[in-house]
């Protein structure tokens, strides 16, 4: 026998990382331990099962050849010894050996290992509040919890949910109650906004509208404080503001390393909570490695340790496990933290940071605001989807790329163009050559993400200024914050005319875009001029036109109306 | 008035050029000449108006707001002077003046440049055979022959037409005949597969067979001898194997740089017939600068010169041209050769080299061949698509992404993936680690083109030894080439049932996947086992399983059934 490998944990890193080393390392002696029953499965595919999308579970713990995923399938098929029920409680790291606890007998004994591996995941962040034990509330922690949950829709049990947490889990799930069980749906979140701290504000604002038209009642702001039940049964969540009927809660407030094994045994633990790994994921131990939802990685755009529990890095960090053990020098450099996730009819995504969190992190940042087509725009069913790129003026690095738009593939490719771009430190310059494939059925001639980084060239270099759609929302909603603007409305004048008659003339001027040449006298000289069009493409060329005239005071609206009625402006 | 700049060629290089240049300096003198009289057309679009998909041609030539961009258009909006219908026929480079041409008051005179922009595009390359001049017979040079040959199909004339030339245009006009006017096509292709040089003998086979699938009767290695004609009508296209009937044909060779007048003035001319240019799109006369189809750029993987004759580096390499005119020291490194076609509900493209291509520029080229699916497994709707990852052996780096998949998104974001990652010479190993956004409804958890990677990984390093879909076939079609050979079949009993009937016991042998660790015994030790699933990543596995048991030859069938399959082996 060659040598002895451990693995603690079964969802994703822990069976890939067990699985290719018994390829590489035919005579290695491979053994998985996990404290569940149910190992190796799709875990991102739960809101999928939950909604009835998926209709069984095995179909999330089977191959793509419809092979279950079990202890036997990994004996049989990957020569991986798996002990399931099984708990990892200590590791001797003297001794080398890795103490398990079987659930069902209580006996306890030693695997001894040369190689460790710690995939141990994470873990519900659990809410400081009442409530959490009553009969009805979840969390998303595991398959089986997210049995219990359809099961207790199927029975016909539910009729009224609330989701605490507007992350990515938690609108989910929100979708799975309201769009296939037709269930009276509210999600709560403390923070400001849905998906706070990855997405900007003007995002978010267009994904808080889509749930609500698609009937989700949102609450943003608003933390739960208590979670209420009658007879031991959950009736209701409270909130500063109100109280939302429900049988049915999901505690989705995020999760959290699960490294506690980790750090009994003495290994480093970082600032977040997850195992410190170098690239190559070994531990402070070299004899230990870890992957995974359970570790700290390296942010490829700030620089600093921050944690990432998504299953995709997680077989990308198992596969450099295994190759380090078996002697294979691979590493694993960070990530950018790439993520896309539909709602409803629609889907938000990104990579890198958005203009908040780059100028949180000290960068210089700015961010264009683009409303490109997603195909030809003679093209039959072409979409606008709806990009911000965020780039830091002094060194043009692009930092982040975000966006919103229909639930296609159009969105998830220019995140997927810019990832290499973006984990390389690529330059506004770099994404205006970027070179994708262009076909009328498939993108526009100037891709959306080119122009993307065209429209940050201009403002980088200040042919462009412009103002969020965020800001000038905030004026409509209340002029007096900018006495002085008027908005230059270059739209198609039948799109003009109704803010005209809304906002009045004072407010609101209208010139089309092909006659702003010939008429930019027709605009007053002491007023600031908020220049709106469809995207923020024309006004830009009407603001050079102007400038070239003598007006000194222009703004761009970025992203234009395509921006603005997604965020809620219907009256546009 | 500022400087002055003349432009010629007005599709997509130069508009773009004369409207940037004109906004970056606004007291600039542009004046843009085409001798056609429409301009700023989507070229790109033909076939979809032919088809019907855009109704009007006008479609094609208006912005995404409706306007249409004539010569009055670029005048009022964007403060460019158009001349339509006027050729420039010579150029005077000690005097800085182009020679103009009325075509219709046949005026001559000379308009002065500081700055002169050649974008006059490409030509179709002529065929040397009789019968162009006939009736019926088109190219797809401009938008005009488009409106004719549409004109001439809805006035019901057309019921059988023949596309020569098997590649892009040949195939997309192929497709716009068959699938919304029900004409009886045939399409004739002198080389022995389409896209030639462009894409794989194996994706060139799926495409065949997938045209063949849908009514067009594909005829490779077939070239037309002459086009024939009575009482001056187009009667039928001639090969040395057949006469095809036809009252349309199309001849779509391809097309070559249209460099005449940059040749005529004395401007360095490459090898390829296009116009020499550096980074900066400069021509060997600093003052002129050209952009376009009618340029030589330099390949990103080859490193040698080479035409490509897209709009979309069109646009880029015209914005080039307008910052480099007014002191923006922009750049145009070059291009990796990205290409998306959709053909029917299937799409191909890729970017980089083929393996064929590859070998021919001298690489120690091998190739992974995978069939992932589009999202997660468990995803309702997902679907297969085939990847070719093209590597060089000793240096690890990837030097082209093609596939074949259906027409939606999923391979167009590989290559948009891949595209700045093969522009900067990444490696397998970046490629395995590249981060792709996943969720259930958009990807799998281990990304498509990070599967491929993993492939090559595997191939690269010898841990898996592979044959071609293509030479599996070949030994199908013939035992004889190599008798030695015995398939071990491991993918489900009820799906091997049926090959090992048609084959017998002695060529075709079944063991299911998970199965292969228990019963390798059964395998014959002298003969070459030729390993097949599905789509070539279980039989990976069982060599490895096999190798360690002591089966030294075994070759695993790269891409497996998926690949089979849809080149052709419809017994599979």
């Amino acid at each position: 026998m060659g040598k002895k490998i451990v693995v603690v944990g079964g969802v994703a890193a822990g069976p890939k990382a067990a699985a290719r080393v018994k390829r590489l390392l035919p005579d290695a002696d491979v053994t998985l331990v996990d404290q569940d029953s149910l190992i190796s499965y799709g875990g991102c595919g739960i809101p999928y099962y939950v909604s009835g999308d998926v209709a069984d579970e095995n179909a999330l713990r089977s191959t793509s050849y419809h092979m279950l995923r079990d202890a036997d399938f990994f004996a049989r098929a990957k020569g991986v010894t798996v002990f399931t029920g099984t708990r990892a409680t200590a590791i001797d790291r003297q001794a080398k050996t890795a103490r398990v606890f079987d659930l069902a007998t209580k006996a306890e004994r030693d695997l001894p290992y040369d190689a460790l591996v710690l995939a141990t995941g994470s873990e519900p962040i659990p809410l400081p509040i009442a409530g959490l034990d009553l009969d009805g509330v979840y969390a998303i922690s595991d398959l089986h919890q997210a049995i219990a949950i359809k099961d207790r829709i199927a029975k016909g049990l539910v009729s009224r949910a609330v989701v605490i947490g507007g992350g990515a889990i938690g609108i989910e799930m929100a979708e799975a109650f309201t769009d296939l069980w037709g269930i009276e749906t509210a999600l709560v979140e403390f923070r400001e906004q849905l998906l706070p701290g990855i997405i900007s504000a003007s995002l978010a604002s267009m994904l808080h509208k889509h749930l609500a038209d698609n009937k989700v009642a949102v609450y943003c702001g608003e933390g739960a404080q208590a979670i209420i039940g009658e007879q031991g049964k959950v009736v209701a969540v409270r909130t500063a503001k109100r109280e939302l009927p429900a049988d049915l809660v999901i505690c989705a407030a995020g999760v959290r390393p699960r490294s506690q094994l980790a750090r009994q045994c003495g290994l480093e633990i970082g600032a977040r909570g997850g195992i410190v790994v170098n690239e190559r994921m070994q531990t402070s131990d070299p004899n230990i490695y870890a992957a995974g939802d359970c570790v700290e990685i390296r942010h490829l755009v700030s620089g600093k340790k921050f944690v990432a529990p998504f299953g995709s890095l997680a077989n990308k960090e198992g596969r450099v496990v295994a190759d380090n053990i078996a002697g294979i020098p691979s590493s694993f450099p960070g990530s950018v933290g790439a993520f896309i996730m539909k709602a409803f009819s629609c889907c938000v995504g990104g990579l890198g940071l958005s203009l908040e969190t780059a100028r949180a992190e000290g960068f210089d940042a700015d961010c264009s605001y683009t409303a490109p087509s997603d195909r030809a725009h003679f093209y039959p069913e072409q979409k606008v989807f709806c990009l911000e790129l965020t780039f830091d003026r002094r060194s043009r690095r692009v930092l982040g790329v975000h966006g919103f738009g229909a639930a296609n593939d159009a969105l998830m490719a220019r995140i997927d163009a810019a990832s290499m771009a973006i984990s390389q430190g690529a330059s506004i310059d770099d994404f205006a050559n970027l070179e994708l494939p262009y076909a009328p059925p498939f993108a526009t001639a100037i891709d959306a993400l080119n122009a993307a980084a065209h429209a940050a060239d201009n403002l980088c270099d200040g042919r462009m200024t412009q103002i969020t759609p965020r800001e000038f929302l905030d004026w409509v909603a209340n002029g007096a914050l900018h006495p002085d603007w008027l908005v230059a409305d270059i739209r198609h004048p039948k799109d003009a005319a109704k803010a005209v008659e809304r906002f009045g003339p004072g407010r609101w001027q209208a010139i089309p875009y092909d006659q702003a040449r010939a008429r930019y006298n027709e605009f007053p000289r002491d007023k600031t001029l908020i220049l709106l069009c469809n995207s923020g493409t024309r006004t830009y060329e009407s603001q050079l036109v102007l400038r070239a005239q003598g007006f000194e005071k222009t703004l761009v609206v970025g992203g234009g109306s395509n921006f603005l009625s997604r965020m809620g402006a219907d009256w546009l």
